[in-house]
């Protein structure tokens, strides 16, 4: 990921520079131009405390359809209460007055520590050249700029055809830790080509946003500046409202594939990360039951130190599924798999479990954990990595 | 705590032999002998894979008074299916046969490693030694004959005088990690030589449990073993039943005193902690949303690393904050504190906030959060820990 081909998507120009918001001489400003006529959809953080520039991105998104994203690292411009506003603001007329566009087209995105006011003036001061850097070739840039924590930079991009049309969809994302995304992700920006109208392109956004990036967790810990913007630039041959039912699936598939291959690159990266796991849930009663079981054991302390011990301790996932919170729950039907091999069957070990085959699974750097719950037809997926002396060190020296 | 003087509780017998469960030579085995006319309640684990000896001590208990509590340590028997409900109605028997009693007068208990078969029979073999060991002074030797992980024993122990009457109360408990208890946690063993009837001592253990283990977090992982045990010999002068409402809430008093001592000196041995940590929630609308705030804070990793680092990072407990799952929530009235320093005032940074002074609070190794919520009357309380390397290195080599 990172250094792979990024397709340009027409209609869309980016920059990535350096302000010195935190540390001189870094990629900390980025800039998105949108061109006239484009769709453009967001979802966001559900923390309460939710950030400056979240608040002011849906009042602003809520009026004009956005032409740029101002976004920095660095700083989150979280907690700040009304100078925090005040300093978003002030980017946004900023860049406004350098471009002719009113402020309110202008939306603005932070990620770094929380509670410390947003230097607007640097962010002001770095826009001309930020502008002036412009191209649309820059999403490899653009992906290392909005880094924090991060130690790879994001990108996916797929061409595709369809309906006689080539269509391009590239994204980016940033994000290792406070991942556990409650409607998207922090700083996740994609955009293709297609001409979709803002309507369904909300819905698209939801539905990819749902299928992947709220079906990760590193800490369990929802952040205050998660924002997933889908752009449609509308400048390809592609009309979505044009599509067949089938080539609509077609194209959701495929929009799909961009988010979770973006969102499952922040799990890999994931602070501290040594493994990526994909926990599945099967046989629930519902969609929501499959989930808090997934989540229980994605966010267990004593499973993700087992993980990044490669100890088969089954036990504790067991432990977690009988905590999980199940109403009327008949253990005797639960069964627990590491990849292929069976740890537990009717809610005891598998006759047929050895040590060397569960460590065997174990000793891989990715693999799946599966739980049937026995009382149902529902299944979930979510995605998360294990709990390492990197993630402790990491969160520990972060502020330093 | 351990090394304090324990009162003795007439009545109560106990021993700590050791049965080579999983090392040779340390002492695993604890025996309790409860005196005939005694009183005795349990609360155990609702985690739905509750152990095998889990079970059986509610069946018993719930036909007969208890007259044994054999507990041992280096094996959970959880997980373990029918041959793990015959491993330990294995050793009731052979203390059953021992001794006189009915299997269904004694009550099994296990700790340690999940998902392992319980070696019945060398329990067994070691129970003639630990028969013949049973002495009304062994508290402290039984406080460490049921350590796993724990790195000191805990034990505490008060006399006191009510109703003209003296009363003793002594208790045990252990636990380290898989520490969030839902009805009690994995091991407490409270005496005293009050009179008091099994339904009341039922009453006072979950009110008492409530107040205390159930109110502290290590690692948000509720054990398959958890147990806490309320023995009234009846062997001393008071009467339960004969004290005023004033007399017995002073006796209730001095018994959560017991627990609570106990619970927090499981929360101060937690697993790599370094802090002690009182989280408050103060003005909610109800106890639940209040706990709801609590836990989210006390079981964060991101919070709980910056404890690790003495890192006054309250952005971090904002953003928790944030995410808790309160239902119209007005975060303009929420304020932080860290002991008396005021960081967080209407929803944002205090204006009287220094980053020295919050240094300061942080740097101690017990000290208080609290977080008021500015929407009712109600608060809450719980205990924990930080989440540092060290955590992470005892539950990576666990089973190694």
């Amino acid at each position: 990921m990172g250094n792979q081909k990024i397709f340009p998507i027409s209609g869309i120009r980016l920059s990535s520079v350096s302000a010195g918001i935190k540390k001189i001489g870094r990629q900390d400003l980025v800039l998105f131009e949108i061109c006239e006529g484009a769709s453009v959809a967001g979802v966001y953080t559900q923390n309460a405390f939710c950030a400056a520039p979240v608040v002011l991105s849906k009042q602003h998104s809520a009026s004009k359809t956005p032409r740029y994203f101002l976004i920095n690292t660095g700083n989150a411009n979280a907690g700040t209460g009304d100078p925090g506003m005040q300093a978003a603001l002030e980017c946004c007329r900023g860049l406004a007055e350098l471009t002719g566009f009113e402020t309110e087209e202008i939306l603005p995105f932070s990620t770094g520590v929380i509670g410390e006011l947003l230097p607007a003036n640097k962010i002001v001061d770095a826009l001309p050249q930020a502008l002036e850097a412009l191209n649309d070739d820059s999403w490899n840039a653009a992906a290392e700029g909005i880094m924090t924590t991060d130690t790879v930079p994001k990108s996916f991009s797929k061409q595709f055809q369809l309906a006689g049309e080539t269509v391009n969809i590239s994204g980016i994302a940033k994000g290792a830790g406070m991942i556990k995304p409650n409607m998207a992700t922090m700083l996740a920006y994609i955009c293709s080509d297609a001409v979709i109208d803002t309507k369904t392109l909300e819905r698209l956004n939801k539905q990819a946003a749902r299928a992947s990036f709220n079906r990760i967790t590193v800490d369990g810990d929802t952040s205050t500046n998660d924002c997933c913007m889908l752009v449609a630039s509308g400048k390809g041959g592609l009309e979505y409202s044009k599509l067949s039912a089938e080539q609509a699936q077609e194209f959701d598939h495929e929009l799909i594939d961009v988010f979770t291959n973006l969102a499952q690159a922040i799990v890999k990266d994931g602070e501290g990360a040594t493994k990526f796991v994909t926990i599945q849930v099967l046989e629930g009663q519902n969609s929501h039951e499959c989930l808090q079981v997934a989540y229980a054991i994605g966010e267990s302390p004593l499973v993700k130190t087992a993980l990044f011990a490669s100890d088969p301790n089954w036990g504790r996932i067991l432990a977690v599924v009988g905590r999980a919170g199940l109403v009327d729950f008949d253990i005797s039907k639960v069964a627990v798999y590491l990849d292929d091999v069976c740890i537990v069957e009717n809610g005891g070990l598998s006759t047929s479990y050895t040590e060397a085959a569960g460590q065997a699974v174990m000793d891989k750097s990715e693999f799946i954990i599966s739980v049937s719950l026995g009382r149902g037809q529902e299944s979930e997926k979510v995605w998360t990595c294990d709990l390492s002396y990197d993630y402790v060190k990491i969160n520990a020296e972060y502020r330093t």
